[in-house]
C-alpha cells in the first residue's frame, strides 16, 4: 500500500493511493496509526474501498508529529569522495539528528535563506520505523521497518564548510527537509538495493546511481544507530546520498529561487519542491 | 515558579515546587501548558494553593513530549581550548540537535555503553522556550523565554575523537541527556550571568565557572538559531559548558557504573544522576 496523508474540504486525513486519489484510511493520522501495537499488520489487513477515493486538495509530508527524523552521512563512495575533494571528510557511515520542524511535504516550497548559503540538494531513500527499535540485530532489523519514502536532505553548504559540527544551522533549516510524496509498505519493494536514485535540477539530471551502492545496507545502518538510541514508531532514517550534489561539482552550482527540485527514487516515489527566496 | 513533573499515586501530573512537596497545577503536562496562548502569563496569573501539596514519587524530566532539544557547544572559552587541546577545534558556537529519546529526568540513571564510549559529563544552563520564536532579534528575544533548566549533555568522547560529525552516536544515546530537576520561571533569575556553574563527580568538584564567562549570551545564541530555524513551545535550547570535562583532563577520565554526577545551575537547580553499566 502507499500512503498519504492529505487536506480534503478542509481536513487532514490518511489515506491510501489510488490512481490520482486516495482511499481515506481508519486511522486518522500517522500518529494513531503508529500508536497500533502492530502498525503494518494493521494497515495489510485493510482493504480501501476504491469506491471511497476523494482527490485530495493538497498532499502533506507523510510523517508523525514531531517524529525522530535521522540523517545518515557518508553512504556512498562517490559521494563521500566528492565531499572530501570539498574538505569535508567522514571516515564512517554519520548520523545527524534533523529538527521535526525543517520537514516539509510534497507541495511546498523550499525556502533559500537570505544571505544565500549555498542551498544544495540530497536524494535520499529513507525508512520510515514500525515498532520500537532497540538493540536491533541484522536478523531482526528488518522486522522492525514499516515502509519506504523519499527524502531530500537539503543542506546550507557555506554553513557546513565553515564549520562542520554546525548540523543543525546546515541540515535542519525551515523547510530544508521535503519528505513524501508518500510512504510505501515495505512488502512492496522488492529488493530496496535494486533501485534508481536521482535528482534533477530544473529537469537536468544531477545525482544518478542506483542503491546497490550504498555501502552500508539498512540492517546495518539500523543496527549501529539502535545499539545506542532506540527508534519510535513513525520515526524516520535515510541511508545516504549518492554522488552529484551541487558542491562537488566544477564549478560549485547551488539552487536558485525559481529553481524546482525532483529526488526520485524508483518505485518509491517522486518527490518535486520549488524554491523560492526567504527575502 | 519551579515547575516539575511528577508522579504520585500512578499519575503524572505538572506542579509548582512547595518545599519538599508540589501543588498540583491546572494543566496536567507541559503538552497542555505550551499549547496555551502565552504560558508565561498562565503561569504568572495561578496561585498555588500549599493545601494541596503532595510529595511526589518521582520527579520526572520537565520536558514536553517529544520537544526540539538544541544542545550549544563552543560557548565557553576555557572549555574551547581544552576540547581544541583534544583535537577537537570548533571556530565559532555550534548548534547541535539531540534526539528526544535521550532526555531521562532527575531521578533517573544514566546508563554508560557497551563497549564504554568514554561517558562524560558537560553541565549546561539552559532556556526553554515559551512562544513560537522565528527570526527574533536581540531586543524581543528573551520575551521568547519561558524559563530555565539544567541539562547534562552527557557525551561518549571515543566517538566524536574518532568522526567529529558522528554527533547523535556522541551525544543521543539512550539516557545521556538529563534535564532538570525543575523548569524556573524566568522572572525568578534576576540575572542569568551571574550565577555559578558546577559538576561534582562523587562529589569532587570537575566543572566550576560563572556563566558570566558565556562568550555568546542568550540573546545572541537564540538570533542566531531563529534566523533559520523556528522554535516551539517547551523546546529547549542549552547554553554551552564551562572548562573542566573529563576529556579535557591529563590524563583524561571519564564516567565509571557506580559514580554519582552532579550538574548545578545556582537558583535553577541541582541534577543529580547515578552511572550504572548498560551490560
Amino acid at each position: 500500500m502507499r500512503l498519504a496523508r492529505f487536506r480534503h474540504q478542509g481536513r487532514e486525513s490518511l489515506g491510501a493511493v489510488h490512481g490520482d486519489g486516495v482511499i481515506p484510511l481508519p486511522w486518522p493520522d500517522f500518529d494513531t496509526l503508529f500508536g497500533l501495537e502492530d502498525p503494518a499488520a494493521a494497515v495489510r489487513a485493510h482493504t480501501p474501498d476504491p469506491a471511497r477515493a476523494v482527490i485530495p486538495d493538497r498532499l502533506l509530508a507523510p510523517v508523525r508529529d514531531r517524529a525522530q527524523i535521522i540523517g545518515t552521512g557518508g553512504n556512498y563512495a562517490d559521494h563521500v569522495a566528492e565531499a572530501a575533494s570539498a574538505s569535508l571528510v567522514v571516515t564512517e557511515p554519520v548520523f545527524i539528528p534533523f529538527l521535526w520542524g525543517a520537514v516539509i511535504g510534497p507541495e511546498d516550497d523550499i525556502v533559500i535563506p537570505f544571505p544565500d548559503t549555498q542551498t544544495d540538494y540530497e536524494v535520499e531513500l529513507a525508512v520510515v520505523i514500525g515498532r520500537t527499535a532497540r538493540r536491533l540485530t541484522a536478523d531482526d532489523a528488518m522486522d522492525h521497518v514499516f515502509g519506504y519514502t523519499v527524502v531530500n536532505d537539503v543542506s546550507a553548504r557555506e554553513v557546513m564548510a565553515r564549520e562542520k559540527m554546525q548540523v543543525m544551522l546546515s541540515k535542519s533549516p525551515d523547510t530544508f527537509l521535503p519528505v513524501g510524496p508518500h510512504v510505501v509498505t515495505i512488502e512492496e519493494i522488492a529488493d530496496p538495493y535494486d533501485l534508481g536514485i536521482a535528482t534533477y535540477l530544473n529537469g537536468e539530471v544531477r545525482q544518478k546511481s542506483r542503491t546497490a551502492a550504498m555501502t552500508h545496507r539498512i540492517p546495518d545502518l539500523l543496527v549501529r544507530i539502535t545499539r545506542h538510541c532506540t527508534l519510535h514508531p513513525g520515526d524516520i532514517v535515510t541511508t545516504g546520498t549518492p554522488g552529484g550534489v551541487g558542491f562537488g561539482r566544477d564549478p560549485q552550482e547551488f539552487m536558485r529561487p525559481g529553481d524546482t527540485i525532483v529526488a526520485e527514487v524508483e518505485g518509491v516515489g517522486r518527490l518535486t519542491n520549488r524554491l523560492v527566496a526567504g527575502w
